[in-house]
C-alpha cells in the first residue's frame, strides 16, 4: 500500500483524498452525469468502486432498494474474485471473515441399504492449487459492503443514490448527455417524483429482470425451462458429520448442494426442486419453508437437522440465458455504444456453480477501466466495443460449462455408474469454476501471439498471475502483481535481460528509448500528470536482490512523481530468491532470459507481449487504444 | 472469526452486540464507575479494547487530548504485538498498512576513508524466524485507532472521553467506589469545569510524566541521566541506497537510526543527540529541525537527503528508569491494590530497541483481563497483585537490555573492534526484541514446572507459541492460538493420547470427569452462562482429520451454547497434516503422546500442564484464582 505521497496521511490510508468530481460531490442525484450505473448488485457496486479511481468522470449508482442489501442471494467467492477483491484493498478482510473452503465432499446413497446416504469422496478444494487465494463464502450483502466502502473511500466519492429506480431510457443521436433516462424517487422528500436525467452512458447492472436490457430492445435467449431450488440460510443442530463442510449429497429423495457460511454456524443449502415446466407460472414459488426443511431431512437421511433459526430463504428459479448482445449497437452499426449491459442483466444460469455473483463483478472490471479512459479523453470511443465483444463468449462458455455440471449433479442414483464422476469433474475442470479460464481474443487491447513464445506462462488473453518477487529498496518478498491495484492503470513489465543493473543491456536501452520525449510513455501521458499516471513501469532484474544497485537503475524506474516529486522505489524488483521469496518468476512463468516486455490491463489481463528491442511495435500497440497528447 | 451465533448478523461481523453497559452508553463521563483508565496511549487504549469484552463492568477513559492522536511517538511494533492485535482482531490490516521489515543493514566509517559511510553487514529480520507474525513499522496513531476501533466495536461500546484531565486522586479505606479522582474538562460545555468522580479502580496508563505515579507516590527510580534524540519523520529524496531498509549508521559524525515508515514514501530518523546532562533543563529541546536535518546529511555523507516535507519532529529525551512499584499497595501491606501503573508511567527507556509502545501493550493485556474477572465477581481481589508482580522484573529486563543495546549503538567508531558485534547481539538476542522472551514466575496464576516435561515446547509462564493443527469440522488448517481472540477467556487445550475419538481413553475419561456437575467446569461458569463462557475447552486428537468421526467425539468439545443452543464445531482439531497443513504440533511442541491439558490464560500466557489424569491439580490450580458459583 503506497500513500504519504502527496504529504503526510494522519489517518486511515484506505481512505484517499477527494478529487475532481469528488470533491463537493451533491448528495442529490443531478440532471445531467458522464456516467450512470443502474443497480447495485455485485456487477454495479465494483462499477461504482472502480470509476471512483476516475474522479474527473460524473459517477451515479441508482438503486431501487433502499439501503444496503440485507440477506440472501450468491455467496460463492471464486479465487479470481478473491484476486479481484486484493485489487479493491480489502481481500485481507474478507479472507478473514469468510468460510474457506478446504474440501468438497460427496454423499450418495449407501449400496447397502440405498435409503441411507454415506460420504462417497472427499476433494481437496482446487483454489490453493492453482492461485495464490482461496476460495470462499460468504454473504453478497459483505461484499458489497466492501465495494461500497471502496467507492466512497476513493477520490470519487461515489455513493449509491437508494430508492431510486429506473423506468426506462432513449438514446438520442445527439447532444452532449444522448442518454435520456426515465427514474422514480421512491424514498426521501422526492418520493412518488418521476424525473427525467442525462447521461453520457449508461451501465444496467439490474439484475435478471433488467429493465434496461428490455429498454435497449435486447432479447435474453436460452431454454424457456427454469430450474428451481429451495435455498435456505439456516442455523441447525444435527448429527450430520459434514455440516462444516461443502457437500454435494445425491439421495434418492433428491439432491442437496450443501454449503457451510461465514462465521462457524450458519449454512446454506440448496434444495433441487427440478425443472419448472414453462406453464408453472412461479407456482413452485408457492414451496413453502416447511416443505424444504422436510424435503432436505428427507434427503440428508438417516442424520436429521433441527432447525433453529432460518436467516433467509427462497424459492429460487433460474434458466440459462444469454442476452444477444450486452450493448445497444446492432450488429453491423458502426456508431459506439451508449448502454451496456452487465451480469445477470445479460446472463443467467444455475446456483450450483457457484458463479453468478463472479462472473458478474468480472463483467463490470471488464467495463469499468474503458469508461473510465474514454470518458477522461484518454482512449477513443471505439474502445467501448470490446466489452460486448470479450465479455459475451464468456458468458457462452459460462453457460455450457454450468449445463454440463447441473446436469451431472442433478442425476439420479441409478443413473449414476461410477460414484466418483461428479469428484473427476469437479477437479478436472477446477480453473473454470476458479474464473481463470477466461481468455480474450485478439483485438485493439490484445495483442496476437506472435511473442507468446518469450512468455509463456502469461498467456496473452488471460489474466496475468502473479508470483512472488523480492521489491529490491527493502527486501520484502512480495507478489508482483498484487502491488497493482484496480487504480486504472495500464502495466508494462520489463522482464531484464542477464546484465546487471549499469551495465549496458537490452533493458538499458529499452528505458532509454522510453524516456526519450516522443516516447510512448511520454506522449500518451496527459500533460502535467505523473509519469505512471497512464503506463506504470516496472523493472525485474534477474539477480538477487542484493545485488541490483539502485544508484544505477534507470531513472525511468525511480521516477519522480507527485506534487512533492519523491521518488517512487517500488518498481524495482530481483528474481532471485532471497531469505523471504522462494521463487524465481523467470523460471516460474518461462519468461526469456534476453528480456521481455509484458503489457497488463487494468482488469489484469495479459494485453501483448514483445521483446525488450520492440520499442516500435510496442508504441504502435498502445496507439491503438491511447490518446496521444490527452489534455489530462 | 465466529458470528452468527446468537442469529442472523448482515453487518460488519467485528462490530458486536452492544450487552451490558454497552447498551445506552452514557455519552458524559458519569459519577461513578468501576474502572478509570487515564491516558489513551497504546497501554491505555489496549486496556479499554480488553475491557469492552467485560460489559458488566463500567469502564471509562478519560484522555487530556482533544482527539485521536495525529502524529509522532512511537512505530516499532514487534511480532508480540501483532500476535496480540490478531487476538484483537486487527493483524490482517495492519500488517497490510504497516512497513514490514525483512531486513537490518548496518552501515559504517569506510576503512579507506572514515569520513564516508559504508555498508558493513545486512542481517535479515529476525521476526519470521521465530514466529508466524511480521516486525512492523507504523505510526502509533494507527495502532490506537485500531485498538479505539476495538473498544467501540465490544459489547461494551468504549469510547475515549477525551479532552478530559486527570488532576490527582486518593484512595480511601471504605466504601463501593474507594478511589476518590478530580479531574477537569477542557473541552466541550463544561470546559474548564473541575470535577470529582469515584471508581473502584484506575488504571494510570498517563505517560511519563503520570500524575498518577505522582498521586500514589511512587517513585520513578533510575539514572538521572537522560539521552536525547532528535526524531523526525521526512519526505525526502536521496541518493542513499537503504533509504527504504531499517539501518543503524555508525558514522564518526554521529549515529542514526533509520526506520522507513508505512506507505512506501516516509521515513523516520532517530539522529543520536548524546547524553543531557542533569543540569541541561531541557535546553537540548532548543535543537532545531534544521539543526537536525543537517546533522543527519554529515552522518549520511557521501550521500545526501534532500527534505521535501517534515510530517513531525521532536527532540526526545528518555532516561532508563522504573518505577518501585506498578500498584498503590506497600510492600508488606496486605490489602489489594486500587490504582495500577502501566506503560511509560512505570517504565521508560531509549527509544532504540524499539520497545516503548509494544512493552505498555503488554502491561495492559496482563491486566485487563485481571480486572474483569474481579470486578465481575468471578475471582478474588487478590489476583490484582499478580499484576505489578508479574510486570516489574519485566521492565527491568527491558531496561538492561536497552542499556546494553543503547551503549553498544552509541559507541564511537574507534570503540569498534569487530564491525559485526552490532549484528551479532542484534541477532542473537532477537527473542528480546521480538517480545518472547517474558516468563512469568510461579504464583496463584502460575502452576511449578513440575509437568513441564509433558510438553516442553510450551514453557510455563511464556506466551503459548501457536503452531497449524487442522480443523476436522471443515479440513481448514488454522493456527491453534490464533482461535483465542482477546475476550478475556481461559482455554484448556487438552491434547488426546493416541487412541481415536469414541475409543476409551485418557481423553475420553478426562472429558467424563470434566463433565460431572461437580467438576472445575461446571462449577467455576456462572449460573446460566455459557459452558465454555470462562473456560474454553478444546480437544487435539493425534490423528489426521479424516479418522476423527465427530459423532464420536465427546460432547464436552460439541458444546451447544449461545441463545439458540447452537453447536460449537470448532472446538475439535486434529494434528496429523493434511493437504494444507505442515505441522504436527505433538512433534512441534514435544507434547507427549499419552495426552497433555495445556491450561492458558487470557492474555494467552501458559499457565499450567497437567496429564490427563490430573483433574483433581487441575481444580485446585483453576481454585486459586477462580471462584465457584459465581452470580453470571
Ligand atoms: C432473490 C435472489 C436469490 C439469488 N440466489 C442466489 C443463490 O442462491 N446463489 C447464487 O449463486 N446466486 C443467486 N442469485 C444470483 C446472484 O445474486 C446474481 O448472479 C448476482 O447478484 C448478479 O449480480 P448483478 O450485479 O448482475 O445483479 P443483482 O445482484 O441482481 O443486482 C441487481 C440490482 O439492481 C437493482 N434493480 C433492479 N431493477 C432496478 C430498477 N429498475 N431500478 C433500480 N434498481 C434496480 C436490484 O434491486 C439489485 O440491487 C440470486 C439472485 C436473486 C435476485
Ligand atoms: C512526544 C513523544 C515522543 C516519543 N517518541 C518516541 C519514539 O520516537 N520512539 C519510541 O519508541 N517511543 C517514543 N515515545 C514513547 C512511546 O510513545 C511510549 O513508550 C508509548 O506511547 C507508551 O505508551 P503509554 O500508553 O504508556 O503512554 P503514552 O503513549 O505516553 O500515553 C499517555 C497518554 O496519557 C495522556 N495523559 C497524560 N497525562 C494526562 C492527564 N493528566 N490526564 C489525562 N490524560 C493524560 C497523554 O495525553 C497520552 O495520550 C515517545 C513518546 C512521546 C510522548
Amino acid at each position: 500500500m503506497q500513500f504519504h505521497h502527496h504529504g503526510y496521511v494522519s489517518g486511515d490510508p484506505r481512505v484517499r483524498d477527494a478529487e475532481g468530481t469528488g470533491v463537493d460531490r451533491p448528495l442529490d442525484l443531478p440532471e445531467e452525469m458522464d456516467l450512470l450505473i443502474v443497480g447495485s448488485g455485485p456487477a454495479g457496486m465494483l462499477l461504482a468502486a472502480q470509476m471512483s479511481q476516475f474522479p474527473a468522470v460524473t459517477t451515479r449508482i441508482i438503486e431501487r432498494r433502499e439501503g444496503r442489501l440485507r440477506l440472501g442471494q450468491a455467496d460463492g467467492i471464486q479465487p479470481r474474485s478473491v484476486e479481484t477483491f486484493q485489487a479493491f484493498g480489502f481481500a485481507e478482510r474478507i479472507v478473514a471473515e469468510a468460510y474457506n473452503i478446504a474440501y468438497m465432499n460427496f454423499w450418495g446413497p449407501d449400496p447397502q441399504d440405498p435409503a441411507r446416504i454415506v460420504r462417497t469422496a472427499r476433494t481437496e478444494d482446487y483454489a490453493l492449487k492453482i492461485s495464490e487465494f482461496p476460495h470462499l463464502i460468504v454473504n453478497q450483502a459483505r461484499v458489497l459492503d466492501y465495494f461500497a466502502e471502496s467507492a466512497r473511500h476513493g477520490p470519487g466519492r461515489i455513493v449509491p443514490d437508494y430508492g431510486v429506480e429506473f423506468l426506462g431510457l432513449q438514446v438520442h443521436e445527439e447532444g452532449e448527455y444522448p442518454v435520456e433516462v426515465r427514474v422514480r424517487h421512491l424514498v426521501g422528500e422526492r418520493a412518488g417524483e418521476e424525473r427525467t436525467v442525462r447521461a453520457k452512458y449508461v451501465a444496467g447492472g439490474d439484475g435478471a429482470r433488467s429493465g434496461v436490457r428490455d429498454a435497449i430492445g435486447r432479447v435474453h435467449v436460452g431454454g424457456a425451462s427454469q430450474h428451481a431450488w429451495g435455498v435456505m440460510d439456516v442455523l441447525v443442530n444435527t448429527d450430520f458429520p459434514d455440516w462444516r463442510t461443502k457437500c454435494a449429497i445425491n439421495a434418492r429423495a433428491g439432491n442437496i448442494l450443501h454449503i457451510p457460511r461465514e462465521g462457524g454456524y450458519l449454512s446454506r443449502m440448496y434444495i433441487d426442486l427440478g425443472e419448472v415446466a414453462e406453464d408453472d407460472n412461479h407456482r413452485v414459488r408457492a414451496t413453502s419453508i416447511e416443505d424444504i426443511i422436510e424435503r432436505a431431512n428427507a434427503i440428508l437421511h438417516p442424520y436429521t437437522i433441527e432447525v433453529k433459526q432460518v436467516a433467509w430463504h427462497s424459492v429460487y428459479e433460474v434458466g440459462h440465458r444469454v442476452t444477444d448482445k450486452f450493448d445497444d449497437v446492432a450488429e453491423g452499426e458502426s456508431r459506439s455504444p451508449r448502454v451496456f449491459l452487465m451480469g445477470d442483466a445479460c446472463h443467467t444460469h444455475s446456483a450450483k456453480a457457484g458463479q453468478g455473483m463472479n462472473v458478474s463483478m468480472q463483467d463490470a472490471f471488464n467495463l469499468g477501466w474503458k469508461l473510465g479512459y474514454v470518458l477522461a479523453g484518454l482512449s477513443p470511443e471505439s474502445l467501448l466495443a470490446t466489452y460486448s465483444a470479450e465479455r459475451l463468449p464468456v458468458a457462452q462458455q459460462l453457460i455450457d460449462f454450468d449445463r454440463e455440471w447441473s446436469s451431472l449433479m442433478a442425476r439420479k442414483p441409478e443413473e449414476i455408474t461410477d460414484p466418483s464422476d461428479l469428484a473427476t469433474f469437479y477437479l478436472g475442470t477446477a480453473e473454470f469454476p476458479s474464473g481463470f479460464m477466461t481468455q480474450y481474443g485478439p483485438s485493439m487491447i490484445e495483442a496476437d501471439g506472435r511473442h507468446q513464445a518469450l512468455a509463456d506462462g502469461f498467456p496473452i488473453g488471460k489474466r496475468f498471475k502473479s508470483v512472488q518477487v523480492v521489491r529490491v529498496c527493502d527486501g520484502n518478498a512480495i507478489h508482483l502483481g498484487h502491488h497493482a491495484r484496480a487504480d486504472g492503470r495500464w502495466r508494462l513489465y520489463a522482464f531484464a535481460d542477464a546484465a546487471p543493473a549499469g551495465a549496458e543491456s537490452a533493458l538499458a536501452a529499452w528505458a532509454r528509448a522510453m524516456s526519450r520525449p516522443e516516447s510512448a510513455l511520454r506522449r500518451f501521458t496527459p500533460q502535467g500528470a505523473d509519469v505512471d499516471a497512464i503506463l506504470d513501469v516496472k523493472v525485474i532484474y534477474q539477480q538477487g536482490y542484493e545485488e541490483v544497485d539502485l544508484g544505477a537503475v534507470p531513472e525511468l524506474f525511480l521516477p519522480r512523481t507527485g506534487p512533492l516529486a519523491l521518488t517512487d522505489w517500488e518498481k524495482v524488483y530481483a528474481a532471485a530468491p532471497n531469505a523471504w521469496s522462494h521463487a524465481d518468476i523467470f523460471a516460474e512463468r518461462g519468461i526469456d532470459r534476453s528480456g521481455v516486455v509484458v503489457v497488463v490491463r487494468p482488469d489484469q489481463y495479459v494485453a501483448a507481449i514483445l521483446p525488450l528491442t520492440a520499442t516500435e511495435e510496442l508504441e504502435a500497440f498502445l496507439g491503438q487504444f491511447l490518446r496521444a497528447g490527452a489534455a489530462g
